[in-house]
């Protein structure tokens, strides 16, 4: 096992000129740890000439990251390309027909494909590896397909987002309104170039499906993740939240109960002593739950180029040291199709709605809640000298199912303006 | 790879049985995760008819846990018998020699003869995994030697003793005095037999020096570990701490830095806000830096029959696996002698010493501090009636040397009473 083991890197955005970086400077740590030299055999980008802060003479060069993944010269193909389809699903595509092993950073590419390349990986004896694409620097999907193995896992949350957990932290701090949180994280580069894929939680469900596969031992399942972005926190949501003892966070979960596998990214209320609670700014937690090993919580940062080279020269050093793990931590055939929980897991619900200013409006509101069967814990109308008054309501735990019905004999009451904010309480 | 992978265990306490009750509970789990069967062929305990709560009459029983080191049908020795020497040893070298892997959770066996036992396991082509012996359930052992091994680490800190951090947490939030807290968890089992294990920071000294291993490739070297206990923390440190926004916590650190290798567990001020400060009751915690991926955070039960189950169960399906990594990230060989550092990292410290009502005594102790080179952020003589006084002082970063030349003056000056407490203030 001394013989190189030889990279063909495809993508060299800032992570991956940093993974370049790192694999110059540290050589002699890297084969110290790895039990053998890493080197590079090859790169690909679209545009060869401009300047990556990293001397690229001594690599081959290729167009085309298919070509480079099919190199009789690079052992493992190291995908940072980024994408869903295109380029990055051809290449990794092509790299494990040719049977190389793949390094991956693309939590959109496995999201939507991860059951099929899992498939590919193991009939071609490859391994497909993909920590990177998880919480950036943090090994979580090490610690669930590996260290916490021996146990089932009953539940995974995690804030994933550093972007929306930037904006949600700097309308807390500095009173911000969603527009100028938004605002000033696009000024400083943190956004998207489709800003919805940040705010609208898609990719952060991309992670969470994956982390949901590895563990429940199920398909990955993206399109059963239930999807709720952060565009309608308002100040006043985060105010009142944190007035009862709450942070407001885009938060994932996923468990399996009896009714199926749930898996939800969407703004809730966690305690604000908990470890999510205390999160603040970019910095990405992921939480852990196992039956025998209880709670594990990790924490770090969730993007950037050292983190994200960081992950992937983890896989990387892996391969090097002749470790060969399922994707998805079971063979691929022996991954469940989940059925998708219909209902989640009752939870009580912060509420905010708008009152119009006429007679018995707050009965009717409480009668709506009482006939679908939701309790009230907390209420509280604001004094306002308008025609409407802000209202809001801690309930009970109650299913969603129930909470939609008053939610939407509610509006049919006429006494509500526009759409009530409604968010889940979860129990961490 | 469909053949069992068959264990022998030895020492049935709390997390031996747990290992038996996990095997048999989750077989089918345990083989879709390991790619092949996990079974038990022999068993060692020093008392064969204690009930342990699960049936142990399928497997073989040896009273001589080295003669089940050696068995043909044992392909890995898991040790759960504890301490550093005796039968422990004799059974994980027997093991090695036998060319058995060995799993263990023993901290102590490790931190005396880790270097001897690694080079061992390599003669022999055997691995030698202790995941358990180190903060419990967090799969902290991994994430240092695998999932982070792309970075030159700077800094690894952990509060990896339960107990000590119980105690800590009881005089805090109950008002309790050392020993009151002492006695507390005494009653409630939390001590080991010899409770300077736990509260003069041995055992997580031994943790520490482990990781201190493997971040730094370095030889173990637990007697380099400058210890030092709780047992003079009083309430009036913590109040004063919490006053000032920090709390106290038995926190180990080990940096590689310029001067040679740090390696310190003791009672240290950090900011309340800071993970570590605030971590609760008997949780453990480490962070972890790198070079690369900045601060990682990890936090879990330390102790406990589910979680060292778990972190035991994690090591022995990475055998399953096939996965094979040195003891400590890299061979045993190649594990530099490290050069202890003669002085530490340079911190402000708290101090709190009792000062005799005499004239110009405060002047004593400040002339003391200035000419050992220490200067004072903030002092606070508290009022009296006694004829003592208590006085705190914040320094600013100072060296440890300069700071003990200033103490030693202070109390040459007669206007002393007893020791000064001085505590760094870690930098988190």
């Amino acid at each position: 096992m001394t013989e190189p083991l030889r990279l063909g890197i495809a993508g060299l955005g800032t992570v991956g000129a940093g993974v370049v970086k790192i694999i110059r400077q540290k050589a002699a740590l890297l084969e110290a740890r790895s039990g053998r030299p890493i080197s590079i055999s090859a790169v690909s980008a679209r545009n060869r000439v401009k300047d990556r802060g990293v001397p690229l003479d001594s690599y081959a060069w290729e167009d085309d990251p298919v070509a480079l993944a099919k190199r009789d010269d690079v052992d493992v193909f190291v995908e940072l390309i980024g994408g869903s389809d295109g380029p990055a699903k051809a290449a990794t595509e092509a790299a494990l027909r040719a049977g190389k092993d793949v390094v991956t950073a693309n939590k959109a590419l496995l999201a939507h494909h991860g059951q099929a390349l899992a498939e590919a990986a193991e009939k071609a004896g490859a391994v497909l590896r993909f920590e990177a694409a998880v919480a950036g620097g943090i090994p979580v999907v090490k610690a669930l397909t590996e260290g916490l193995a021996g146990n089932d896992i009953t539940r995974v949350m995690g804030v994933m987002n550093g972007t929306c957990n930037y904006i949600l932290t700097r309308m807390e701090s500095a009173g911000l309104t969603y527009d100028q949180a938004f605002a000033e994280a696009d000024g400083l580069g943190y956004l998207e170039a489709d800003p919805n894929l940040d705010v609208g939680g898609i990719d952060a469900g991309h992670k969470l499906s994956l982390l949901a596969a590895i563990a429940f031992g199920t398909q990955v399942a993206f399109d059963a993740v239930e999807l709720e972005g952060i565009g309608r926190i308002s100040i006043e949501d985060i105010r009142q939240a944190a007035d009862m003892g709450y942070k407001v966070k885009l938060l994932g979960v996923c468990q399996m109960t009896g009714r199926g596998l749930e898996q939800r990214m969407s703004p809730c209320l966690v305690p604000a002593t908990s470890p999510l609670g205390q999160l603040e700014g970019g910095t990405n937690m992921v939480v852990i739950e196992g039956d025998q090993v209880g709670q594990v919580v990790l924490r770090g940062p969730g993007a950037g180029e050292g983190p994200t080279a960081s992950a992937v020269l983890g896989d990387v050093i892996d391969i090097a040291r002749g470790t060969r793990v399922s994707t998805f931590g079971q063979p691929a055939a022996s991954l469940e199709l989940a059925k998708p929980a219909q209902t989640a897991t009752p939870a009580p619900y912060y509420l905010r709605l708008i009152l119009l200013d006429k007679p018995g409006a707050l009965a009717k509101v409480a009668a709506a809640l009482g006939e679908a069967g939701v309790s009230i814990n907390r209420m509280r109308q604001r004094s306002h000298d308008q025609n409407t008054a802000p209202v809001l309501i801690v309930t009970h735990k109650t299913t969603r199912a129930a909470l939609d019905n008053a939610l939407a004999a509610m509006v049919g009451t006429k006494v509500v303006e526009g759409e009530p904010v409604a968010l889940r309480i979860e129990q961490v």
